[in-house]
């Protein structure tokens, strides 16, 4: 049977096999939903990088420049990390270059995986779609926050694992737990989280919009996917 | 106000801080639930060491030797790690010398906190009343897999949160997260424990047994604080 395991902080990856699996990778606040959010409005590709100075590289090469510091807009990129700026129709046709605090080094951390997919509320079953119709194994990597557990990946971790119960085993206990606490959680997300770490990290109005966006369910029917370098939508 | 944090795996402690804190160490299956065990029965000193050669040194001064590698018993040891064996009134009196996979080895890694104690289900409440009554604020290390995320050790995370809830603020998502799975589970924790990897690692009568007695609430009023190389009872 394949099985489905769960990695809570990127630096506990060196513990998990991502030989022949498909790896999931997942920072809803906010990497992977600005990312699926910009593949809706029909980027072309986006890089994930690890620095400011390579993202500033790519920008010399006609790339649009995306990503945050400690939450913050980084000075001279185009866009941040809040999903509302990639909800721009001027985005059709673009590659990005994108960096986060979080989730562009956990993307980084899992090429040698099988395939690469992003994990976000917002294409939660196209994932899972996705997952079903193929053979392989799933791990899941929460990208986390400055390499701790946090619990809207958890969360994410859960919400997909519930829906792939039927046909994957639970390798780890992070699993169960994780599907354990989206059970409790599913019936009202948003104040589940209000009592999160994260979310109070994200004080005022704009991030709270983005917040309330992040765990909107399903927005997108699509995947993105990690080839040579660049995730692209499938 | 206080807080409380939860640190999921040993691998994740140097994210956290332990100036001025009391650190919870606990391995449930079954390190800390033994330890406790032997302290009611008496023993005057239990000293976590990391090696097998550790051990066997200590045992030429006189100590007795206990603890496992890979579950099981070690050769040339006096006593495994299941809590039955330390419920013998010949300890009485006798200086133990310990060495597990996860449980010893956590201990010895928050030996620079302000005071280290050890956590247990069978002693839950006199640790909840020995934290209400002091000023530092709790890290609870959960010793964990092989590094990985364990149910049994955030469950009990989560029943100390719990008990501390009205007294401390948690401080991370991993405490939080653990005080609503130990809400979700404690109905009926044995079988939730029954669905994670380590009951089912733990299999066969014996350590069936281990496991529905580590999980038994508060059968000993007593903590076992660490001070200068050994363990004491307080």
């Amino acid at each position: 049977m394949k099985t489905i395991s769960t990695c809570i902080s990127p630096q506990l990856l060196p513990l998990h096999t991502l030989e022949n699996k498909v790896a999931i990778v997942v920072d809803i606040l906010r990497a992977t939903s600005s990312m699926i959010t910009a593949f809706a409005y029909d980027v072309v590709s986006i890089t994930p990088v690890p620095t400011l100075a390579d993202c500033r590289m790519l920008k010399e090469q006609g790339f649009v420049t995306a990503g945050e510091r400690g939450g913050h807009k980084v000075d001279g990129f185009d866009l941040g990390n809040s999903p509302f700026e990639f909800m721009d129709h001027q985005l059709n046709g673009k590659d990005l270059a994108f960096t986060t605090t979080n989730g562009s080094q956990a993307i980084l951390s899992v090429v040698n995986a099988r395939n690469v997919l992003l994990g976000s509320f917002l294409n939660l079953s196209a994932t899972a779609d996705f997952l079903l119709q193929q053979n392989e194994s799933v791990l899941i990597l929460c990208a986390g926050w400055k390499g701790k557990f946090n619990i809207e990946d958890t969360l994410y971790a859960g919400a997909l694992a519930g829906l792939l119960q039927d046909d994957f085993a639970y390798e780890d206990d992070a699993t169960l737990a994780a599907a354990s606490l989206y059970e409790q959680a599913s019936s009202d997300l948003l104040a589940y989280l209000k009592k999160g770490s994260h979310a109070q990290r994200l004080e005022g109005f704009e991030n709270h919009r983005d917040l309330e966006f992040c765990i909107k369910m399903d927005q997108f029917n699509l995947n993105a996917i990690y080839r040579d370098g660049r995730l692209y939508k499938v």
